[in-house]
């Protein structure tokens, strides 16, 4: 935890949208999370330890009961003329604020990603090149030493986009105050901005978008989806093929099913393949390989859901074990006779789950994963993605030999793998 | 961490030694350790940061070169009467210490675990029971309302005996002051304690031990072997059978093996029992057992010698399970000729692996261990210990059948171990 994270953050909720339908924007669910809900959940692992929404007469009750469903430290405040800019929105959260604090608006789906790094940054945050939010759309500034010289949607020289994401401190009421006078309470946070001649800080390409239109919150989903990935313990085919297609899936799936339905299908078709060795390889090894792909289903709606867990990731990679267990006994049966042959299966059965083994018992001794503690590992070969998609390529024309030199190449590939590992392992041992 | 440590160690290093040869005591080494390297590592382990060493000019260069080989935060304070009582040791370190400190002799033994409740006392700790001192040879303590009424060798009365481990404060010197003037500087510990009435915390059986003779050291040295199994993760066989083999063991070998060699000799003899399968089943089954029990050795050793390393542990997990995996694969290699019993064969050598995954998979999950969070996981059978012995039993009169039912058995019991343990997980989820 940064020592300097800001405990308050203020909430802009009071916007009458009207493109989106009749809920506030803040309580839109993407991925079947209510937008506020991934802020707030983000912001609180990441230090900040009180709300302030403020939000308008009609959604008030809307958000009293998200909070307390959710149990958020969060207090509200009315702002009884929502029509007129936010910029007086943020004006009355001022008698509940001392200090830095964070300016977030209620509309904008951030990434993990972003509000980690956010956090550490100071004034607007801006980005340069924003990759998922709708640039036309978007409020641009002019930058001039480090601090905004212009702001407004349609600058005709601008450096980068508002992320709708502030780090401020109190002085900033003193510049509200003067408007509060002078605009009689009616000004954009635009304003607010261009009169403090707010301090920028860049961080670009990171996942943060504007939800304004449905087709927005397609896109947010898609972001939400893609910047899912855990990938550290990716292997070659994973990277370029399966990761590819389980995005995909788990887009169109986000708001439809849950990672542990998924993980029981996985497991179900992937005993499925098994048992299809005693009648089909080529049918065996294309629905194994299929089960390997939604393998990184589960994984990927449990993060864009927010619902990981650790029993659920648990459960997971020991269905998987199982699964290769399953397939290389039973192919092993419908295919081999000569007991040699029986031994380089149990061989390469056992090497196939000493390469999972010889990484969870690294995390088990170490407390850290292995693949960011030694990240020579990630380029060692024999990873569960490339081991199936090696044995569907064997089983697609099936022969006697074939079907022997895969076991042979699993049990040399998986063995000398862990072989591998433990020596990188030594290796750096000292250095864990 | 307990915030009340005191930061500071009082070691009294002054005495001659007689019986136990020309080294001053501290510096005898018990299973490969200094006494006083014992004593300090598991002090600093536990929060002290600087330790004070009274000793005499004698001794003072062979104690700096200690301090300095192994990095110690100590300083030396020389005593130059060393005939004179130990009271005056402690006199002599009173301008170098503030507030509370620790008090302890430089020629007792200590165990982790004394170390660590020790420091949870205050004033004098001492042992109702003791499991490991001579208690002829001890000093003993009289007890009245939580306070020392009397203390000495040939007391008639005694509640418990002095473990040479104090919990003072700066307090203290004015008894010493007074002793000083009053004695000439001669004056035992005991008579300071005495005169101080000190307050008396009760440790009972933890171990510790007081060396004069070699022979308590050999006692020490049994002591720390005893107290060196860790156990959590043992089976029935392992707690009844494999430890009481593997501590007289690792009593023997505590000063002339090191827990390196250990693991190589116990690796190769398990491979050596998977070979051993295809020429004499019992002798196989024989030497297996007699390399499980030998497995628990190296573990002890390193335990006993302080030189626990986590990648030592990684290996030897490692180890166990190609040991395993080696032994099971051969075995079917040389005695199973049907496709069904090998399919039998593949699934109990899968267990085999996924008994230790699963307990491995939920240390890197949860960040525990899997036998300390879940004391139900202990019950389970089929654990490594228990199935070498099985395998054992099952190969002394090997006849087909027999063979056969050990591999059912196994892949039953160790499958449904894998199952029990995710539901137990499961169950516990929420409260991990």
């Amino acid at each position: 935890m940064m020592p300097m994270v800001p405990k308050t953050a203020v909430i802009l909720a009071a916007g009458l949208g009207t493109r989106m339908g009749e809920k506030p924007k803040g309580l839109v669910k993407v991925a079947g999370r209510e937008i506020l809900y991934r802020t707030m959940h983000l912001l609180q692992k990441n230090g900040v330890k009180r709300f302030i929404i403020v939000t308008n007469d009609r959604y008030a009750p809307l958000y009293w009961e998200f909070i307390e469903g959710h149990g958020f430290p969060a207090e509200i405040v009315i702002n009884p003329e929502p029509e007129k800019g936010n910029g007086h929105s943020l004006h009355l959260a001022k008698a509940r604020v001392s200090g830095k604090f964070v300016l977030v608006m209620s509309d904008h789906v951030y990434g993990e990603e972003f509000i980690r790094e956010a956090l550490r940054g100071n004034g607007l945050i801006a980005d340069r090149k924003p990759r998922w939010a709708d640039v036309g759309e978007a409020t641009k500034v002019r930058v001039r030493n480090g601090r905004v010289e212009g702001i407004g949607k349609s600058l005709d020289e601008w450096d980068a986009v508002d992320t709708g994401f502030f780090l401020l401190d109190e002085g900033i009421f003193k510049v509200t105050e003067a408007l509060e006078r002078e605009r009689e309470g009616d000004y954009p946070m635009s304003e607010v901005v261009k009169r403090a001649k707010l301090e920028v800080t860049f961080l670009d390409g990171l996942p943060w978008i504007d939800v304004d239109t449905p087709s927005d919150l397609k896109r947010a989903r898609r972001m939400l989806v893609k910047t899912a990935v855990k990938g550290t313990g990716d292997g070659f085919i994973s990277r370029h093929l399966n990761r590819k297609v389980s995005t995909e899936i788990s887009y169109l799936l986000a708001e439809k099913a849950t990672p542990n339905q998924m993980t029981v299908v996985t497991f179900v078709l992937g005993v499925i393949s098994a048992f299809l060795t005693l009648f089909s390889l080529p049918l065996a090894g294309i629905l194994y390989q299929i089960s390997s792909i939604l393998d990184g289903v589960d994984g990927e709606l449990a993060r864009v859901q927010m619902r990981t867990s650790r029993f659920g990731g648990y459960i997971d990679s020991l269905l998987d074990r199982y699964v290769d267990g399953a397939f290389l006994a039973l192919l092993a049966y419908s295919t081999l006779r000569e007991p040699l042959w029986y031994l380089i299966a149990l061989l390469a059965l056992l090497g196939s789950v000493m390469v999972s083994y010889s990484t969870e018992r690294f995390k088990a001794a170490y407390g850290k994963d292995a693949y960011s503690s030694i990240p020579a590992l990630r380029k060692l070969p024999g990873k569960r993605d490339e081991r199936i998609f090696l044995t569907m390529l064997f089983l697609l024309y099936p022969v006697e030999t074939s079907v022997k030199a895969l076991f042979l190449l699993l049990a040399i590939i998986t063995n000398l793998r862990v072989v591998m590992t433990a020596w990188l392992v030594g290796n750096e041992s000292a250095d864990l």
